[in-house]
């Protein structure tokens, strides 16, 4: 067992989480603060047999990846912010030709270049929004090395069951920390495999054509069956179509396989929430802080909870409505100018009583941060 | 006067406008539905002294108009929405560095290369999300030709006067329906013109120093002062910093600048909302439709309305929520699943009486897909 | 009339106001930031045959004015915290007694000797509660200049009309800030002179039997009427009394002849409330920075208005509440940790949107500081 | 054990509680009804080796406790209204300095002298407020001579704990009723000695940085270490400083260091409050016959309760607030004009629900005269 712990950082857990999960295609662009997840897939991913391809830029690095999955690898880049930027045309075809790829996004301070070395969680809105034209999208994060591991095993699993590109969502802070991580054993997680079609060499191959269950078993491109791959909208043959029927079955797919299951999709935690006045909800690194105001206000009596999210796209509006159903406040933690907190003010009964904690400066937002935006949301000045 | 009155497409009446507007450099690569501006410039534009590129690709197109624009010209680039996500990365530096650049988006059916050559309002969340990082955007759009020529005219001046890409959001309607469009005289608009610095030769320039007005005036890059720009965080030297003091100014300045002034950007048109008991809210192509809604209704003594919108972004909260603070039922129309939905039911008072009028299947919506609609909002079914 | 307009600190202008109003005794002990009141009226006063003596402390120069207001003066002293904390025995007496008198309390950071040369509003709550007993009491307040001479004249009418201490509560900024002060002329303003009794020399007078109006005629004392003046229970004659009806009916008189006339009492301003949605209730220098917020985002078209109190005592609950009847929210602008706060909660119908906008550090509070908390207020984080 | 019971009045429940806590050192000055408590301790505190002293007056009495403190002793002085008045400047410096000593204000009918032979309540809002400058403070009471012993152990306990003066408000009634009061065995109540140092001497002593929980470990002044002790503002060595972060740190330390700690500090019982519509609210002598109302009812089946306050401040708001949670009426009791009102109007949900029982002539609340108050609350008239 004892081989399984390591002291590591972020970026190392999503590694050692991204190689458990099946990985074995990668393409990437160095970029801080992202690069540690790069550099360690070029040592690791070529000792067991996997691919590794430093590509001369982002673009090009979501290509391959995307290519690789089509031919069926499990396949991931990582980059941050500018990069990400640069990858939202490829995005969008991956989510129109449904191909499974994990893209992590380590969040530093933006818009640009902006702030590199610094931490931040101002992509979030652009992991939903960035690509053009009516789509949805899966994006998790997490707050601890931890919940790394199991989110980014899960990013993989859900990929492959939903044919779709998920982001994950980390940020500087919890990248570059270094805790604990066990690693668990093999088969102690469940991993979803790709999904091929049973569909015989020599018999019609439908690459868009739904089983009952929704999903659609996969073809190793380039293997036995001849079929089209396209970013317009198509048919079930995959072939280019403007008939407004097709059209409309497949933007309500594209985005129903993800919105419908937001419920099976959606990963959090909850402290205290069971008779908590005050809600907070706050994800990845932010989150650390947040729980720390919760469980020493608890020391203290007061009536304060927390809901971590770990799904952030999908938003889980119905979790949030419910656990914020009888709170008197509810204040989002964030490090940006308020990206979730949308999102929380469109899910909860009582918008106007929904509150933003954050700091925007580059700088990591502590207990007493919060504390002290407490005291002025609660009337009680500084 | 004559002479003045043409019979065009959208694409062609935003041409005039930016030629109007004192466009000089124009930098593009073709792609449908936004063809015709790029060459309807190619011809136009070195005809009266300015320069027409053709680029390579979308992102060499918006970042040969940032530098074009940093030297002193009025720049602007014209794309659908695969190429506006290539840009959202160039798009980000244009709004750190805070560079006057008018964008162009003809909107068409997406995700991915999705409908090209079918209407949409798919990007309109892209247009405010697509690039990472906390950040602020204008964007405009326009329901006729004579409008399409207001708001580029626009688009130019709140450039200038705001350091800031604009973003020209029309949709493959308006761009390719012919109608009639009377040019106004020279004059008849005002018209931003570069806000130079008076700091003169060998004297220190600070690039982003706001004077008391909150405006940077502006010295054209390779002429008598020397000076930084960069995408990362910087003083008003234009210098990399991540001392928290200047990265919170800087981020608030960037929001701030347009945020904060979002009553003078806002440009909208009303229709009988004095006592609309239902509230229409549309924009671009489906807006005309809408209005057709709301005359055939007047005409019957039902109290409809329309809030037209052009400017989209920064969205006009409270203009929307005092325009229906007595509507029973409000009704966004638009092309897409319910973009500007979101932000108007944020603006609200009531979101639950917030109802979406919509086609996604590339087919443009009619009055009769209104009535519909409104029909089955009202409880009457279909 | 220029040589009466004149360029002076806050406590000049108090100064000038006692001296207009007709003071003619006053006792002190200098300390800071009150000093220059005793300072000018020990070369003022005696120049118009008035007497100004300088006490070896607080409690004296308090009792002195007692006693010299009960021979028929009109009398002040002025202090700061410190010197109002060792006041508040001989003050209890004077409301007991009934002495017309006026005490002016510059605040300066407290508890204790504090911050002397530093503002603050911390005494508000003092001046309502210090002395021991329940009673009522008038206390004024002023954010500029021209207002300090108007309540300063109001004080002494005041004291005059309900045989009642008045306290002057400016704090240290108004006090020593210079700015222009236009002197009225005399008769300008109308003062409020001792009412004497009508009854004879040889008969029988009742001290504290009032008419029928509610006043209490006064005898100046060793002149031609003995009677006895007493910090007991008193009946009619000044006399000591543990009757429960005659203390019942001694204590509501006490309170009152000063609460039942709160709206005579309330002098307040108002600054754009008629559609106001924030409503920002301040007082004495802060109201200076409330106000300046309101101008500015008035101009920017947000619905935000000014209650600026100088009436804190009694405090005008239903002037409060009505003006607060319609806001959204509502923002204590103090330099304390929310003194004023309580009775604006305690006065409104919803109490839970009653926020602090405040510093305590011995910082004056600027509209920055205000616009930051009211971001926070209003959900926009930092 | 027999030797233990007394039959006493609660003034010398007081004597023998501070006795038994340890008190040391005692400086007063003789005043109705609180006399007898100096009386006691003249004779009783040198028995065993303490120091008594007869002060010339009330300022210099609580100037010597807070000398005597801070040389190592445990210190009391007690006295009413008009002495307590006199107090509130040392008061003020002894929460800035943080001295602990108890003051007993055993409470008779004000303003002023008032009435010294009857009881009242009148005091509690001046034990909030008293002294100039934000600050916070302890106050408890009782209404019988067990917990007279009680919490006169625990002032002594919060004084040493927290660094701070304790009042301790007692009311004429309780003082001077006689009855049984059983003397704890020695170790039976728990005593806080003083906190000292580990400092050494020869090496620096921080008087004013507190360790890791919160607490300030004391040196006996005039012992091994030199420091500074001020009532101005100061930093961690005891220095006068007017830096705006000290000054904020110090002030929040000051309050919080109580405030926080409002559930620790809180003592209150509580008669039937489970199922209670009505809840009567009291303390002191006045709870006495608030629980003889409530246990005549519950023979009735009237569904009746008490809580009954012994911390007056900090104000138990959450407390107050969840006990009053399902009452249809809150009643306070008190023999004042309503001062523990405010309090609790602002502590509970619905302040419209909040009355007042109380009695201001001097004489002893009884249940009739509260349940002729119940009466016309439940709108049955006299």
């Amino acid at each position: 067992m004892s081989k399984n712990v390591k002291f590591v950082q972020g970026n190392e857990a999503c590694v050692e989480a991204a190689l458990y999960a099946g990985l074995d295609f990668y393409a990437g662009y160095p970029i801080t603060p992202s690069t540690e997840i790069t550099e360690l897939l070029a040592h690791r991913l070529p000792q067991r047999g996997g691919k590794f391809i430093q590509m001369e830029d982002e673009i090009s690095s979501l290509c391959a990846i995307i290519g690789a999955s089509l031919t069926g690898s499990k396949v991931m880049t990582a980059t941050s912010g500018p990069g990400f930027s640069l990858m939202q045309e490829a995005l969008g075809y991956a989510v129109m030709a449904e191909i499974p790829c994990v893209i992590v996004d380590v969040q530093r301070g933006g818009p640009s270049t902006g702030l590199p070395t610094h931490g931040s969680q101002g992509d979030v809105n652009q992991a939903r929004w960035g690509t053009h034209g009516d789509h949805a999208i899966i994006a998790l994060t997490a707050s601890n090395h931890q919940d790394v591991f199991a989110v980014t095993v899960e990013a993989f699993n859900m990929a492959e069951s939903y044919r779709t590109p998920v982001i994950l969502l980390f940020d500087e802070v919890v990248a570059h920390m270094r805790e604990r991580l066990v690693i668990p054993e093999s088969g102690e997680f469940p991993l979803v495999d790709r999904l091929r079609t049973s569909v015989k060499e020599g018999v019609d191959y439908h690459p868009y054509l739904p089983r009952e269950d929704g999903r659609l078993p996969m073809s190793d491109f380039g293997g036995v069956h001849r079929y089209n791959v396209t970013g317009l909208m198509h048919d079930m043959w995959g072939f280019p179509s403007s008939d407004p029927q097709i059209v409309h079955g497949l933007l309500r797919h594209l985005v129903d396989k993800i919105e419908n299951r937001v419920n099976q999709i959606a990963r959090y935690k909850e402290y205290y929430l069971d008779d908590a006045e005050h809600v907070l909800i706050s994800y990845g690194s932010a989150a650390r802080s947040a729980r720390h105001v919760v469980e020493t206000r608890r020391l203290r009596g007061e009536h304060v909870g927390l809901l971590e999210l770990q799904t952030l796209w999908p938003f889980p509006s119905n979790i949030v409505r419910e656990k914020c159903a009888h709170a008197k406040s509810v204040i989002v933690v964030e490090l940006n100018m308020g990206q979730i907190l949308h999102s929380v003010k469109l899910a909860v009964d009582h918008a106007e009583n929904v509150f933003l904690a954050n700091r925007i400066d580059g700088v990591f937002i502590t207990p007493g941060d919060i504390l002290n935006i407490l005291r002025l949301i609660q009337g009680k000045g500084v």
